[in-house]
């Protein structure tokens, strides 16, 4: 299912192609994020024209709202959703374990009461994959257990326990025709508990490896080390999947050590906030100094909303609350992450990803926010 | 620049075409109202593949937000907002006497404060028309008095008095290059007065005649009525606007009284309220009785939303508040409005309006609000 066809000379990074039931994807890839059955703001049409190869649905979410039945009704979430394209499906694990209100963690899974309206369900690795199988996703992921980044080492190995065990129920679960399963691997920042945890699994046998328990809360040196740790012990000849990651910057250096696939929100959470990602960092479209600024939200980018508006009319839309200006913010930083995973592909297919990833973080002005948290790390 | 093509034979529906700088319209129109420099939650690309002609911006909104510096830095409002074709800007006048808090009704204008920040502002004819001067609008409107449907005998000859004097200091400002300038006829339902407007804007000579002093909270048979009142006395051969009207049975019906151009807020207004325009009346898409519906929002449709998405998914949409289904809905109900105008004027040409009118009348529910307020008005 996943054809290696190129590893940088000068790092990890790796060009791929990863075949599924719905379309093969060129590797690395950025997954746009549609927790609830839609990439925030922005259409299928919209999500194709700008090179969207794959998006993200969730398990718990989706099994909440519209609920199962209905998706079931529809044939399955592709459809649902009328999404032709690659998806893969979250398990529910990080939702269940960050969102929910937990009654109690169980055996097979968990007993929790829905984040909504308070009643009570139960989610574990067999219903997780009865959820996936039915969404009829392209990619299902194992339900796991995410800890939070302030666990003790006590937590951090209970969790790590009970992702393996339930990883190997999820391995036995029927699942949709050619459907993948990744597995998941956690242990925070403890080496020995990362390789635990990736050994177990790999005995398993999944079709490809996420790492998770990273975009928790820590700061990005533990995150990049989290990842190394993990991503030493992962198979060469499969995909490898960084969960819930990052800066445009931090994707790259990400590549750099041997990630495949990503998912995140924050292309959608900065568009709220009237945030536009460039090249150079990110910058507020909303402020008082774009009133009159003519020029594209980014010089050179070929997004529907660089190609059609200025800044001044995006912040003068966000400024009075037009949906318009949050919606081409949003397909402009899209379309800015799935730019960027292009050049990546094409860095390392022509040799130059060493030069590509100098110039790119050199040119990349992370978030105060950012290097607040590098400096906190570095202190420690 | 108004060509009349031809006089339905059962009715005074009439076929025409408006030739304006960015564009010629073919008549009946309607128009989407972009209040503030955007159509709600439609971009220009969606607006023009659903066959827009003409949009309508605001002069209040938009010299008080981005101001006029911007959009004339911009180089106008077409280029401002990237938007090729006819806009029709409002005066201002139906904004500074709903809206904002008036200090004091002068002879040339009104002082008074915005409704944003409370600062002091002074719109009158000359001021108006310079803004829309400014704007580029290809047709502007005269800066009018606009008295509520509760207004005394004596507010609503004051009103006609001013708007009349008021449109002849319009007459007289300069415009922009093959500016169109449209007189608006006030009066409410006393016949004389609507009577004396009307001549002595026909006397001043303008591009086009709006019937004003409608959709301000009247029952529906006195809209009917002030809209018959004033249309008996305007030339045959130039345009006229009914302005803020109305559902789409009620634009057949004004169609058939001889109106030639429409602007109304219910599609985008109706939309977010999870409301569906149909050829059978609105329908709520937000119900639990749409949740399995694998239907489109109306069979039949040829818009984007029918054509990709079934009612289930976009009630789910709305329900989670996902952006999309707003939009879908915003996309449906303005492609429904300007279908039922493309029919009207298909029926004119080939001479089967009468029926059309009658059939559409027929299918089309109007909603609790409009019965009950007819109802409210036969009982009087």
């Amino acid at each position: 299912m996943f054809e290696l066809l190129k590893v940088d000379s000068s790092s990890k990074a790796r060009l791929g192609r990863l075949t599924t039931p719905h379309g093969v994807i060129d590797t690395p890839v950025f997954m746009s994020v549609g927790t609830q059955g839609s990439v925030k703001a922005i259409d299928p049409r919209e999500l194709r024209e700008m090179g969207t190869q794959i998006i993200l649905g969730n398990t718990y979410h989706l099994s909440i709202r519209p609920g199962m039945e209905i998706i079931r009704a529809a044939g399955g979430l592709h459809s649902f959703i009328n999404w032709p394209a690659p998806i893969l499906t979250d398990s529910g694990g990080f939702q269940v374990f960050s969102l929910a209100t937990i009654r109690k963690i169980q055996a097979h899974g968990v007993e929790f009461r829905s984040h909504l309206d308070g009643s009570l369900l139960f989610l574990g690795p067999k219903e997780a994959m009865a959820i996936q199988r039915e969404l009829g996703s392209d990619i299902a992921m194992v339900f796991d257990e995410c800890p939070a980044h302030t666990s003790t080492p006590r937590e951090l190995r209970a969790a790590v326990e009970r992702t393996v065990r339930w990883a190997r129920e999820c391995r036995e679960q029927p699942r949709a025709p050619g459907q993948l399963v990744f597995g998941i691997v956690q242990g925070g920042t403890d080496p020995s508990l990362r390789e635990l945890c990736a050994r177990e699994l790999i005995a398993t046998g999944f079709d490809g490896y996420a790492i998770g328990g990273v975009s928790v809360g820590e700061p990005e040196p533990e995150m990049l080390r989290a990842v190394e740790l993990a991503e030493q012990f992962l198979p060469i000849g499969q995909a490898r999947y960084a969960m819930g990651l990052g800066t445009p910057a931090q994707l790259v250096e990400l590549v750099a050590r041997g990630v495949d696939i990503f998912d995140c929100v924050l292309p959608a959470r900065v568009a709220r906030n009237g945030t536009a990602f460039t090249r150079k960092g990110s910058i507020s479209i909303k402020g008082g100094a774009k009133k009159a600024d003519f020029r594209p939200i980014e010089e050179g980018c070929d997004c529907f909303a660089c190609r059609h508006f200025t800044r001044a009319y995006l912040r003068h839309l966000l400024n009075v609350g037009e949906i318009l200006g949050l919606r081409m913010l949003s397909v402009h930083n899209t379309r800015m992450y799935l730019r960027v995973m292009e050049d990546v592909r094409k860095a390392i297919a022509s040799a130059t990803f060493a030069e590509f990833r100098r110039e790119f973080v050199a040119n990349y002005v992370p978030t105060q926010k950012v290097l607040l948290a590098r400096a906190a790390a570095a202190d420690r």
